[in-house]
């Protein structure tokens, strides 16, 4: 089933130990969409500028990705600069130039109106909701993501939206903060009290952890000697797992724990190259064989 | 087989944001041997002093744990006090009265010679090796624990000591600072160079993973709504880790993987309560019923 995500898409300048870039295709639609669409057709809902090109166009060509959605303003596209620390788990935020982000108001095209499975990127609560407003009929999976910033600053907002939210992709901190409890599986006793009922906590190196009302699952980050470059990996980790998800076309238990694998497995892809570059290559097989290696890497006998 | 350990028997004051006690049993070798004596025989080597009393000793008997390496000397146990910051991921040591420990020998008893799984608790390198000096014959496993201040301080002992050991048991940071290497993966094998063939890293809240020249395997923490005190969470899970091995009396892929997970299992009943309270009251039935939610945890199909 198809699948809508509304989010940015941007360019962004980043620098890691591991090198530098000035300027290159980023923004969490981008690495959501790509990762998604191995598995389901993606429905984009995001603006760019007018710096953004037929080729940058190019890298969403020849897939699954719909970009009826995709609204060109006049102006720039959005910006973000930012530097890694040496040991990659801090970022320090350089530049941030919303441009035509700024004055975003996602406009869904009548062709994406019947969408079932959406993904709601880590844009204004309010934002949100109003492409939740504009389905038509009941969607069968919504997912959101969020940041520091919406939850402090507009914690009613977001409060607002939750509670048509079934899927919450967070961090530690984040869960923390929403809940005002430290242990996480009380956090996230809380955030069903919200809406959600799973909660989906992404820990980077130490890899994700679903909270469901009914079980929990753990999968492990792919263990990789080569990590140059974490930008978007939270965001390739959804469009993996709501990609699997809207593939399958259904919610079970079991769909639930595949497809946290296998955002596992397209985020482990996504840092091995800076920006979408390896992401962008990554083939159906690869992604499959690496699935398999998370199997081993996770199986034991008691 | 039976499994030998050297380490600590101390008395331990702690306060996390769950409570307080003021002189509870503690001490590495402690956790250790009670985790591991539901799996192998094990044998002790350690001092206490004279405020160590039958009643603390109580703790230990109807067990599979050898006291005959247990040297009662003159003068107070070694005692720690320590208080968790609120949410328990860091630590501040309040008190650290070596007494009894200052002068620690380790001395193996005749009927300890011949262990074939030792273990080499969190103390001075070459206090460690003289361990091994006195076991007759070429043991099955040598596993070792240590710690910053000999990472840093006492580098080249620990590295003459690290030559006889297979499997090291650290967290994040040790591993980091003992190979200078940010990369786990790449550590690992910086690792391997200096005898080990086995990495386990214990990773707190987030698990353990295990780097193994030939595999990697990843175990999470058991998920838990009430964590009380962390104190010898490490302990326990290389007790449990190691004592599985030494009841195999062998050591495969297998039976490595297997070891991690029983290895969690003992260090999430700990954490559960204050000091050995819950560890020494844990049942195999209670343990095999976690194990089980271990594989559920974890289990996914492609």
């Amino acid at each position: 089933m198809s699948l809508l995500v509304v989010g940015s898409v941007a360019f962004d300048g980043i620098e890691t130990p591991h090198g530098k870039v000035d300027r290159t295709l980023g923004g969490a639609a981008s690495y959501f969409a790509l990762a998604a669409s191995h598995f389901a057709p993606v429905r984009l809902v995001a603006v760019v500028g007018e710096d953004f090109t037929a080729k940058d166009e190019a890298v969403f060509r020849g897939r699954k990705i719909d970009l009826a959605g995709l609204e060109h303003a006049k102006g720039k596209s959005f910006f973000w600069a930012g530097r890694y620390s040496q040991n990659m788990n801090e970022r320090t935020t350089l530049t941030t130039e919303l441009n035509v982000f700024a004055d975003f108001r996602p406009t869904l095209p009548a062709s994406y109106v019947d969408s079932s499975f959406i993904f709601l990127g880590n844009i204004d609560p309010k934002l949100q909701r109003s492409v939740l407003d504009q389905i038509r009929g009941k969607p069968k999976v919504v997912g959101l993501d969020t940041m520091n910033y919406w939850i402090g600053d507009f914690n009613a907002e977001l409060r607002e939206t939750l509670k048509y939210v079934d899927i919450l992709t967070i961090n530690d901190d984040e869960t923390r903060q929403l809940t005002g409890e430290h242990n996480l599986f009380r956090a996230a006793k809380q955030i069903f009290k919200m809406g959600p009922t799973t909660l989906i906590i992404k820990r980077g190196e130490h890899g994700a952890i679903m909270i469901h009302k009914n079980f929990v699952f753990s999968v492990p980050a792919y263990p990789l000697e080569e990590v140059r470059d974490p930008t978007g990996a939270g965001d390739t980790f959804a469009g993996g797992f709501m990609g699997y998800l809207a593939g399958k076309g259904r919610v079970t238990e079991q769909a639930l724990r595949s497809a946290m694998v296998y955002g596992s497995v397209l985020a482990s892809f996504t840092v091995e190259r800076f920006g979408v570059e390896r992401l962008a290559k990554v083939t159906r097989k690869e992604i499959m064989a690496r699935a398999r290696l998370f199997s081993k890497l996770t199986s034991f006998k008691l």
